[in-house]
């Protein structure tokens, strides 16, 4: 890519097959979500997060790398909702975890409906997220579909570990991690689902179960964490309209990311224990001023230099792992995708 | 049952049979569940119901109905530990939803670890069920494992739309139910999944898939509705000991449960103003007094008895749907305990 138009015109190319995709899947999971009784309080809060257009990176995962290890596109499809509908019931409990309060750009279900009746829609969503995939494994054979089953067992439980992680640290107010740390936080809650996952499916599907593992992981785990790093960016630097949640949210919220995980190690001893007082309040506590300071301290510190410098890193090595990942694919229109995604997380805002 | 004694002792047989099925669920349960990291945080917290001794109502009735329609023991006990599993899931949750402290005897995990963790470990359990659903169902042929598959995802739906509706009626400051508004929620919250969905398991795999549906699910529904009532009851008049959980928690909680819903009919215009107050409040918003008042109406308005004699209807019908659910079934002691559980929920104290 030598200029900006260039650029811009790779960044067009990206975006536009993720809205087919995103379009495909949006009306797939709104077909399957159904509709009764109790409307307002159930299945009306379980509609709104599959309504809103997501960014669909998991289902185009899913399905691009399915197709360019051979799959059929019919049997990508269900698997691909299936991920999407548990993907917004996550959002639906992380918002409730975090206490957030926007979501793709709109209140999220907990400030809208309140605790219980998010906690009810989450689960409701992934109930039908399992009906999605049960259907969509009845046209593998049965030991492939016992394959994908565990793929997404595994898959559940790996996000919840890192869930849990980020909530320990959160409760036993930790304030002593080094990146090592922060990358193996991401390893669980975010690529696992965010990239591995939809990966090792598609290919699995793919390759009726041949496929090497290990490579999908080490590419996906880099992928996925310079994806996660460019969110945690996007929140301290991004336009709120674009990014569709609360630019700050994550100080708001005393998250551990990569920023804040520097910022920790390299300021001087006061605005240390600035920072560390400011991470033993409550949320509610949390002032739009002592936000701001701590916000400034990683300008001054260079933290948001160190992450993107970091994260840039990281991706080099994407794209190292990339051809090894993808050594028996196809080539083709899709493995073309895939290997553009990879810039693409780095170049986008939303 | 002519005296006390007879009374006590067939107590006892069915309490002794309901804590064989417990201790043998109870570990299975435990063993399901994996070790891991973080421990402090999920695995350990996903581990607290299930090691807590409660009623195992749920998987007694499955195995059973199942083997009282001819099922091979083996066949049931991962189903039944599966439904166990998702019980223990609801319970985590609910106490979420409802603000509960207390959960068999000790501090309910919302109480013990926050909301964020608590949501977290409900989720796991959850995830569990299905690995253990899914371990279970791989002992059927096919057809048969997507209808018992069919039945989970109906019983999760319906316990979710009954939880939801409960919700609502609160948030929506919902007064003027009658007792038919009450069975209709109850057949959702809590009927499906704690008699039809168990007994219909049973039956459908002993039977392999031919049992007849339809009276199972309305000797189900009216032995369910009478256990739910007695829950109510002890909730107003139980000992917290022997119950497990506070007593009162439900006017805390702004419950509209059946005596609820007879007082709020029955009052005079100053008391039923009073109760309604009541019921817009918050639940911190309401005190030990205002409670005791609320409670105290109960009784001059005979609310209790009017709930004690309505449950015994219920009962009495359920006695005579019991024939005509099992007419199928083989006798001997599996029918023999099932038929001495329909007046034991009305003579349990937990």
């Amino acid at each position: 890519m030598s200029s900006a138009t260039d650029r811009d015109e790779f960044i067009a190319v990206v975006e536009d097959r993720l809205r087919g995709v995103g379009k495909l899947v949006r009306r797939s999971m709104l077909d399957a979500l159904p509709e009764g009784e109790p409307a307002q309080w159930l299945y009306t809060p379980m509609r709104e997060y599959p309504a809103r257009p997501g960014k669909a990176l998991r289902p185009a995962l899913c399905m691009s790398a399915g197709r360019a290890f051979g799959a059929d596109a019919d049997d990508l499809l269900g698997l691909a909702v299936a991920i999407e509908l548990l993907h917004n019931a996550f959002l639906v409990h992380d918002d409730i975890a975090d206490g957030s309060e926007m979501r793709r750009g709109r209140p999220t279900l907990s400030a809208a409906y309140g605790v219980a009746a998010a906690l009810n829609a989450g689960d409701g969503l992934a109930v039908v997220a399992g009906q999605v995939l049960r259907r969509a494994v009845r046209r593998l054979d049965r030991d492939l579909a016992d394959l994908i089953w565990a793929e997404f067992d595994t898959m559940a439980m790996r996000t919840l570990e890192g869930q849990a992680t980020e909530v320990g640290w959160r409760l036993d107010s930790v304030d002593n991690l080094v990146p090592e740390d922060y990358l193996n936080l991401i390893m669980h809650k975010t690529c696992w689902y965010t990239t591995i996952h939809p990966l090792r499916v598609g290919a699995i599907v793919g390759s009726g179960g041949t496929v090497e593992l290990g490579p999908l992981v080490r590419f996906g785990f880099h992928f996925g964490a310079a994806f996660q790093i460019r969110d945690d960016l996007l929140n301290l630097v991004g336009d709120e309209e674009t990014y569709g949640k609360e630019i700050l949210g994550d100080l708001y919220e005393g998250k551990r990311t990569l920023p804040l995980v520097h910022l920790l190690s390299v300021a001087d001893d006061a605005d240390k224990t600035l920072v560390r007082q400011f991470l033993n309040l409550s949320r509610p506590q949390r002032s739009p001023e002592m936000v701001r300071t701590v916000r400034a301290m990683m300008d001054h510190y260079g933290s948001i230099a160190f992450t993107a410098e970091f994260a840039e890193g990281i991706l080099l090595v994407a794209e190292e792992y990339f051809e090894q990942a993808f050594a028996d694919a196809q080539p083709g229109p899709d493995l073309d995708f895939l290997r553009a995604l990879v810039p693409y997380v780095w170049a986008r805002w939303r």
